[in-house]
């Protein structure tokens, strides 16, 4: 697996290497035939490429190929998963048997790859996603100060994604020199021939334009491919691209360069045509034992030492987007896995803060959504703890992304800002109102929306431990404390900031509807009408039979109340949980904000949309 | 308005120009500084931009600048509002009065732009999109032959999201000679210089590589600006970039290209320190009456006649994404406003077929999904009636677009194919398990989620006349015929394709598990058991009521079972409507896919992920 470069790779080399290609060719058509389904002629066209990468530029560990000291491989055009696990297997990181197991039910070898498979960092296959794993992956390796380089195998169907220039810019700007990028043009997309198809001179000023040391090469050309690779490996001070001229479905002349071949597995017949026109050393493919390779243990965030107990002054209102700053700089003071990355917005979400104390550790994303959570995936396989921010609102550009972020099993921390009508003037398309439905559904997600400092920065700290993806949603204005320094956060939970014995209904909100409801509270209780306010800073999970015993005490009786949407929010939660414990509330009120909303003053705006206290006093009059 | 070009122009336009420009500056931190808020240095740098475009390019019709003869203007640096609403003023379109008004309750002009707006398109603020909203125009003018022109001003900090790139490369790739870019490059982003800053030969080069007829200039030059508007109007064949070299906050010295200026109003004294420095006469603003300019009618879908019951041969199973196929191509031939769009997966999701029949309403978006929904905006706003597709996961790419598309009072339309677990082999990339949470949180949309094929192409017919954005989800497997030619979907509307009068428990489902409960209700009958079925073909909205009355039927025993994760789909959207028709279920069990799925066949999956007949039957005998 180790490169022995020279000037030019010796033939032998390059004969052993085109042995390979053959190899992986071969075991791709196989495996996807015996499949019945996959993309083999994807797999073709980067079989020298695969080749090359693998058996002559990378060096890593094949009994631990994700670890820190490995170089790292992204298939970004992830559906050309078989010519990967070919790749693999062929490396000894699990036997070649395996491969006949692709894509059945019980196997780790999914149609796309996931982490799940040894040497694979992150899920791929929704395109364009990849080189900003690999720049995280690449920095992650600067920051650890390792010599391991980053290897992304692109498609040219993908490079029409914008996010792949995000990330090339990214890349070109951090001057990321352990990444090599190299490009699978094969000029046929799924339904058609690409934009560009063989239009090389494109591809390389696109990649010059974004500052890397870019060269043209054809694919399948053994010699070329390994001679790129040796002269990628020597750039310093840039990024490297090999833009590669290939032949979709190349070797085989039935479907070399054919349209309609995308995503075709081969029947058996065909499968036997091609192998006779291929030639040489027939594959031995052993029967499958039924051993699964499944990578155990995907590694949690790091433990850290606790934090001390937040400090704020009493009386004196914080936002909690603000308290996050603080939070996140006292985090990288005893953790020092942290990294933030942010979308232009430091200023606005306070990961300022930590940028100044840190800024080797903190990273300006730009206004590029999708790489900034994408890049983060990449420093989280890399063991480190991300916090990338930006607007909520701005999240939902990144949505993709955060869905292959629970496919790869990744542990990454997103902060959003600004939510809701209480923004106030800037308007709707600042205002975030469909994040907590968002977050939510994201497979093993938690989602925060704290309503006070002290409560934000608790949860910031639990975000570092917590695996998985981590959503905390932060809110523009200044809010009271509510909690005192020493009190607990436990996930799932919820506070009851106000309660009593003569509790006649429950009202449940987050962020500043808390607030509302307590000065609903307030109002209510002077006209002799007690209420009980929950506090819901953990949207998911939710213990439901707990928030059963509490609207049991106000016999059902129930009101929620979000700056968010009235769907897949607070109120659709608490109803689920409610349902999922076996139970209902006798009398319902759902407050969410229902109108399109506008620009006005932040109190103005919660009121106009259905929020404030004077809407909670009603609705609990209309059911109390 | 309209331009009277030569080969130069004359010294009294440029000096007009000139005037206007200073006009609009001023006008843009007056009202921000009445508003408290705003972003008046973005405004100042785009101001000899903005009175170049607005006075000597554009040529639109001041009572109706939204008709499709007029000339169309995109601010895709959105938060630039006050300077857009500034030209429109001096244009005529409202009094200028009314930029007093900026930010307030009560006013339409809001802190980004939207389409209440005369003159406005589709909102903005959400930085990156407008391009392809022009890219969008630019094709919908085409395909009405008419000579209008369209404009976007873009700022150098949003270059940095890859949507512009995947809109420069459609536009390039589409030869919209109609289109020009005008990009305000002032080097500053928000929270610190953007990337690139004043290197304006890798903005020309960037532009220049996607085909654009390109050049550079002095963007506060109004001779310069004025001539470069010129010779992009006479450009033939390509679209046209002007990247123009600007300062943030120009003309006015404590703030001209320093940083930290970025969305701060003026105090009422720095802004008389501006206007004392800028000189020229006053600019006087009467105080504003208070009446409204709102645009009150954003047009409808168009009508057009009502196709043919769609005819399918009973006991032929069929996919709803085979059927949504059909159904696009009998649209096309009595709707002739209908323009669809692919993610390059035609093929799959079967809009192919309208593409064959009608090319020329055909647009092969590439894999940019982000773009796709974009453009599918601009061309709605030109009354085309827009159907973009792709897989629906891969429309979660595209979240902040229809986000924004909502602020845009849009009317488009969405299909997503091969969505949850039944799509089978190619695992969880592919698979969309969040979509039916995303759509139902976008305001004002309607969700539908066929089971068979004629309620497929019945929905598609609805919304192709529904205004609002309309999303439809359809699966890979082929199902079976369920529904008669001539049945109606209504929106709100389930059907209840099983019921008796014994029915113990009521059994929800959409798409494929409605198939799955039928054999549940076959496997339960033969036992002695009967259930109810509903297909919930209309996710969003729901009526309530009528759902209710159906589960009171069975004494309140509900399950509901969906291709979807637990959050926000199916069971959450029965579970709220239900609630706010102040009714809960008695008994009530949640199926839906919980694990994280991986490759197998489709059967297997829909058993293992626990929505299959199996689970069906024993959730109802939990409950019965």
């Amino acid at each position: 697996m180790s490169a022995t470069s020279s000037a030019e790779p010796s033939a032998s080399t390059v004969d052993a290497i085109k042995e390979k290609a053959r190899r992986l060719s071969i075991l791709s058509m196989m495996a996807t035939t015996a499949a019945g389904s996959g993309h083999p002629t994807s797999c073709m066209s980067a079989a020298e490429l695969m080749a090359g990468i693998f058996f002559h530029a990378m060096k890593f560990d094949v009994k631990d190929p994700n670890s820190n000291d490995s170089d790292r491989f992204v298939l970004s055009k992830g559906h050309a998963a078989p010519v990967l696990y070919a790749a693999l297997a062929e490396a000894g990181v699990f036997p070649i048997s395996r491969l006949m197991t692709l894509r059945e039910f019980s196997s780790e070898l999914e149609g796309h790859p996931t982490p799940l498979i040894h040497g694979v960092d992150a899920a791929t296959g929704s395109l364009g996603q990849g080189l900003s794993v690999g720049a995280g992956l690449a920095i992650g390796a600067r920051l650890d100060k390792s010599p391991t380089r980053v290897y992304v195998l692109l498609g040219d169907g993908e490079m029409a994604e914008g996010q792949i220039w995000e990330a090339a810019e990214f890349a070109g700007h951090y001057k990321l020199d352990n990444l090599t990028v190299i490009a699978d043009v094969n000029a046929l997309g799924q339904s058609e021939p690409t934009m560009y198809q063989h239009d090389m001179e494109t591809y390389r000023r696109k990649f010059e334009s974004e500052g890397f040391a870019t060269e043209v090469i054809d694919g399948h050309d053994v010699s070329a491919v390994l001679a790129a690779l040796d002269r990628a490996k020597a750039t310093k001070g840039r990024p490297q691209a090999i833009v590669a001229r290939t032949v979709k479905g190349h070797g085989v002349s039935f479907c070399a360069g054919k349209e309609k071949w995308h995503g075709k597995a081969f029947s058996k017949d065909e499968l036997a045509t091609a192998l006779k026109e291929i030639g040489g050393a027939p594959v031995v493919v052993p029967p499958d034992p039924g051993t699964s390779y499944v990578r155990k243990s995907i590694p949690k965030p790091p433990d850290f030492p606790a934090l001390a107990a937040p400090e704020y002054e009493v009386g004196k209102p914080v936002a909690t987007r603000e308290a996050y700053g603080f939070a996140l700089k006292r985090l990288g003071a005893v953790n020092p896995h942290v990294v933030a990355i942010s979308g232009d917005v430091k200023n606005s979400t306070f990961s300022d803060m930590f940028g100044n104390a840190y800024p080797d550790h903190f990273f300006q994303g730009y206004i590029a959504e999708q790489n900034l959570v994408s890049a983060a995936v990449g420093l989280a396989a890399r063991g480190k703890v991300p916090f990338a921010d930006t607007f909520a609102c701005f999240l939902s550009r990144a949505y993709d992304n955060v869905r292959m972020a629970a496919i790869s099993r990744s542990n990454i921390n997103l902060c959003g800002s600004h939510c809701g009508v209480s923004i106030g003037e800037d308007g709707p398309s600042q205002m975030a109102l469909e994040d907590l439905a968002m977050f939510r559904a994201i497979h093993g997600s938690a989602v925060f929306y704290p309503s006070d400092a002290i409560s934000t920065e608790r949860l910031t700290e639990t975000m570092a431990r917590r695996a998985g993806i981590n959503y905390l949603r932060t809110s523009r204005p200044k809010t009271a404390i509510l909690y005192t320094k020493d009190e607990k956060f436990p996930v799932p939970g919820f506070k009851v900031p106000r309660q009593s014995a003569q509790d006649k209904v429950t009202v449940i909100g987050a962020g500043i509807t808390v607030h509302e409801a307590l000065k609903a509270a307030d109002e209510l209780k002077s006209k002799g009408t007690a209420i009980r306010v929950i506090d819901l800073y953990c949207v998911k999970p939710i213990d439901g039979k707990a928030l059963a015993e509490q609207i049991a005490a106000t016999g059902g009786k129930l009101v929620t109340v979000e700056d968010h949407w009235p769907e897949g929010g607070v109120g659709e939660a608490v109803l689920g949980a409610l349902a999922q414990a076996g139970v209902s509330p006798s009398k319902y009120r759902m407050l969410a904000v229902r109108d399109m909303p506008h620009s006005g003053k932040p109190d103005e705006l919660v009121d106009a949309f259905g929020i404030s206290a004077r809407h909670i006093a009603a609705a609990v009059r209309e059911i109390a």
